[in-house]
């Protein structure tokens, strides 16, 4: 069985699983676990490591249009040095700092991999699910696209000061607040933008027509050997934790003006098939 | 840097850390890993690991005099079985459902050993912490002591049924829930009874004199082939999430009446030192 297969046998046991957080009472709560082999590539400092494992979480609350509140995080490695230690704390306090949420302390556990699994909670009243879309809505994407996936490549070539920078992102909890007003279905990008777009029509029972240019992170244009990298790491390698959401035609300048970051309109929801620029947009991306 | 080392490291750079559960606006939130190695000895059912990996966050829940509202874990193997992955799922449905908390989902993760992290999340306006005991308090554990060690040794031995049997406990919510209004100080027995009255010396800036008997579970009787093993595992072992707590002489008995399970006197609340029996009681016990 495969993640999806997994993910929707734990969607049929649990009404409350499906969207990027669960729900209850009034509040989101979203779990995460990340580990060195598939999430920390060599180079990635312990700093980056509690920024970016804690962000992932939250960003999942910001993906609720939910007001962050508080993350922990249990750090498991083979060893506990100190410096690694306290530089993985100051990372997880830092990204919480940058999103007005708190970091209130965990567990260790030792583990012959490197793993963090972090729980981010947010509050929010009447959390933005991903299936509240209809077709006409405009379909949107904060920021840009690429940043993980580029910084991969720069792992790969040992220019790890860029790639660590590029690796912590700022969760997009103000931006989730600001379009929980507007959104009509949201999700974050972790899978990569062309999963997430088949997760959300998926949920929203539509499809969705997207047309470029996309925002292609400027980062991407600097690794990509061709046209062809560039589509993969921006449309497909996902770990970009922006946010994909819906919004209605009506609402998308006051939704643009409340955003504090750049709100790109990416195509128009549908009423089936996913497609880019008139051609089939695979439902492929990260398996974690 | 050993495990206590690196948590006291935690408590420097996060002041809501250092008890069972961090505390965030009148709720609770505690993380926890267990993984194959240390956790689920082999013939530990998948429906036993979810019930105890689960089980042992409600566990910090309860310590902390909370009423259980909700858990979630992510579930990290090396491939997805649908029988094995559902039989987790129960499990930790089931745990929630004996603390009236309900398990609202959580993740997958790809991963060489089967690891789960657990988060759980309760209500306290007012948590009862490890700090709080005073010189003349009773000291008292909730249960039996041993269980765990005792199932370990019957997995070992390859009386797997029996053993699931022990592995799973029931959280002690309720006892928690009853106990918030007596108990100055309060912590699980999750690291063994020996470290955790050491930890709540040390929070609580006390001592602790302990006499035996101490209420060793039947089950550690018939496994333990000598006195010297017996009060190992009832003593040191640990991972058997019991309540122990420290309250007022002067209200013992309401808290014994409140309290939905036996509340076993093992001590009194001392100025310093901790003994059993008159003798010095090492400050070691199970390390995750």
């Amino acid at each position: 069985m495969d993640e999806q297969a997994a993910l929707a046998l734990i969607g049929d046991h649990l009404p409350a699983a499906g969207d990027d957080c669960a729900v209850v009472d009034g509040q989101v709560v979203t779990t995460d676990m990340l580990h060195d082999r598939t999430d920390f590539p060599e180079g990635t400092t312990r700093y980056t490591a509690g920024w970016r494992a804690v962000g992932a979480s939250l960003s999942d609350v910001a993906s609720m249009g939910a007001d962050a509140t508080a993350a922990v995080a249990v750090y498991a490695a083979p060893a506990f040095d100190a410096d690694e230690l306290t530089a993985f704390l100051d990372g997880a306090v830092d990204v919480c700092e940058s999103v007005a949420a708190e970091y209130v302390g965990g567990d260790l556990d030792g583990h012959e991999e490197f793993t963090v699994a972090t729980t981010a909670l947010g509050d929010a009243d009447d959390p933005v699910l991903r299936s509240g879309a209809s077709p006409g809505d405009a379909l949107c994407v904060t920021g840009t696209l690429g940043r993980s996936g580029a910084a991969l490549r720069l792992f790969e070539r040992g220019e790890t000061e860029r790639a660590n920078d590029l690796f912590r992102f700022e969760p997009r909890v103000a931006a989730g607040v600001a379009l929980r007003e507007y959104a009509t279905a949201m999700l974050d990008s972790s899978d990569g933008l062309a999963r997430s777009v088949h997760q959300l029509c998926g949920a929203s029972d539509c499809g969705a027509a997207l047309s470029g240019p996309l925002p292609i992170a400027d980062a991407v244009d600097t690794v990509a050997g061709d046209a062809e990298e560039r589509r993969e790491l921006g449309v497909f390698f996902g770990e970009d934790f922006e946010l994909v959401c819906a919004v209605p035609e009506t609402d998308l300048a006051a939704a643009r003006e409340a955003v504090p970051c750049p709100l790109h309109r990416i195509g128009t929801v549908t009423e089936d098939g996913v497609t880019l620029d008139g051609e089939p947009l695979a439902d492929r991306g990260y398996s974690h």
